[in-house]
């Protein structure tokens, strides 16, 4: 089988605008660094607590739920293989909506089960039936989904586990929630078999430590720390965790100004005769103009210019979309430039 | 099921010694905290690089593989879980000599694998037609093993490859590898079905950072790469494992304090009427002296005393023997002052 291919890392000191995989172009709040640095010979040399407890107790304290509600996973990729591992036997259905995240589908084929994608229904509205009646013991709803950027209604999701209850789970995958207008961290309570993940990569600036957190019920949280590997989360990732957890003011700051900036870059690409979808994340699902040059073309002449996005060409619903990471207000100007050259001589649509 | 349970780990700051999980008593080279020191926010909020390619670069210098036979996983229980991810499909046997490392069993089951152990052969001889005969799929041989410290001869694994090679792969968990006469590196050229298994938590003292290194073929790494998953290990242990590897020779010196004091402390128990396995770890199993006191007992009121041991009741084959961490030559007086004290009140052997 051919495994995930994740998005394109430069080596260190190239001199690229990176638009590719969804990292945040701020950094994290300083107290994480000074967190990290903390760390001395004397602790690195001891296991790390391996239930991740002052992660997951920051947790609690900054959501409104109990620690035992939470798992910390070395990223969230971590969190999904765990869920997998624990709830997903041999030949069973995994489901979701598509297009979406496609770690997905290998993830379900490594564990031996059945991935079954649903597209989504008119208007990329949630396919709750088609969803249900695959009697998946997991259905995975992206929320904002990637790379659409777009959400679903929290009430669709309510229906959604109401009606999966008799045979699983299902998984709201918030990696990027945090710009989104809402998330489903209030359905909890009301839906046992409902798990939410978020991911430390997108809106907390951390992609290098690898931090992702689960939500759910405690007796759900219980089975996952059975299947995960004993101390999956190191020393530093807790430090750093906790100290993101604890000041979550400062990534509110950074997350409007990426809101801001989407703002106004869906506004630039569409005077540029792009149709962009309408995002709640921190990235553009932009379709390109009319014109001589394909999506896998325009891959390539903006790598040709230094400015990196992302192609998902062989899935045949996003062959002619490009997904745009909203990087800085430098960075997204840099874009626009490198778009100016290449429509000018795209043979169909002009710049504006 | 019940899950894998872990040595306990006293919150920062408890006066306790800490003779339970096989840490190394001395830090890690002060190079270690220099390269993690010196990541940035602007390095941290970037993905790190998949493969972890540094790391494999840098292990591959140190130990005279190409990088493409390198894997690194966020600790070797991450190795673990990928190699049975990867080979073990439900139904088939994984094989290892028991006793030995309790993590094995729960993890099989996890992966719906059958596990099958087979005793150890007369005087802890490798039991290699046994562990042929089972037809396993994986078959796990740790060296030196634990708990009991002793090592099987490199010939006899080189023998169990060539009969397993038919059906399956032979990984040999050389966590503790460093602190015993030889290793089985040399082997992997001729036995394209071996995988050897390091840890960075024991001689690299960097339990704290989750690191593990698996050596193997470049066609079996190439299978484990597209089962792990895609940023497995983060940024600030890539930085710190190139550093440790590039600072063996600081390593080896702690490795020769920590091997001259396991004689010393073989020694000083023998005195003390524990009968002691001949070790080639960074740990002793002793067995406890004839008296009033049981294993667990002695266990309870170690701790009583501030001194944190292994215990493995749950086995009758080790619920007479104690594991004992070798710490620095102050750890260790304070565990024999506390053994002269628990051995005055035993009503059987006495102090010498």
């Amino acid at each position: 089988m051919a495994g995930y291919m994740p998005g394109e890392q430069p080596p260190p000191g190239s001199r690229v605008v990176k638009l590719n995989t969804n990292e945040n172009p701020w950094g994290p709040p300083p107290e994480v660094l000074e967190a990290i640095r903390a760390k001395t010979m004397e602790t690195l040399r001891l296991y790390p607590e391996p239930t991740a407890r002052p992660v997951r107790e920051a947790a609690a304290r900054a959501y409104g739920v109990t620690p035992e509600q939470v798992l910390v996973g070395n990223g969230s990729d971590d969190l999904l293989t765990i869920l997998l591992r624990t709830l997903l036997d041999p030949g069973e259905v995994f489901a979701a909506p598509e297009p979406t995240y496609t770690l997905y589908e290998p993830l379900t084929r490594i564990q031996g089960g059945r991935y079954v994608g649903i597209p989504w229904g008119e208007g990329l509205s949630l396919p709750v039936e088609a969803l249900a009646a695959a009697g998946a013991k997991l259905t995975m709803v992206t929320r904002p989904n990637a790379p659409t950027g777009h959400v679903v209604p929290l009430e669709e999701v309510a229906r959604l586990c109401r009606l999966c209850l008799p045979h699983g789970v299902v998984v709201l995958d918030e990696a990027y929630g945090d710009f989104a207008e809402d998330n489903g961290l209030p359905l909890l309570p009301a839906h046992p078999n409902l798990v939410v993940i978020r991911s430390f990569s997108k809106s907390l600036s951390l992609a290098g430590l690898r931090l992702g957190l689960g939500f759910m019920s405690r007796e759900l949280a219980w089975e996952m720390h059975k299947v995960r590997d004993s101390y999956n989360v190191d020393q530093l990732a807790q430090a750093g965790a906790v100290a993101a957890l604890e000041n979550l003011g400062a990534v509110a700051r950074v997350t409007a100004r990426i809101k801001a900036e989407r703002t106004r870059a869906t506004e630039a690409l569409t005077r540029r005769g792009f149709t962009v979808f309408p995002s709640q994340a921190n990235f553009l699902l932009a379709t390109i103009p009319a014109g001589r040059r394909d999506g896998r073309a325009w891959l390539d002449d903006l790598k040709g210019q230094g400015i990196l996005v992302r192609y998902f060409g062989s899935d045949p619903r996003l062959a002619d979309k490009l997904r745009i990471t909203i990087g800085t207000p430098e960075e997204m100007e840099l874009l626009f430039q490198a778009v100016d050259r290449l429509l000018a001589d795209n043979g169909g649509s002009s710049p504006p």
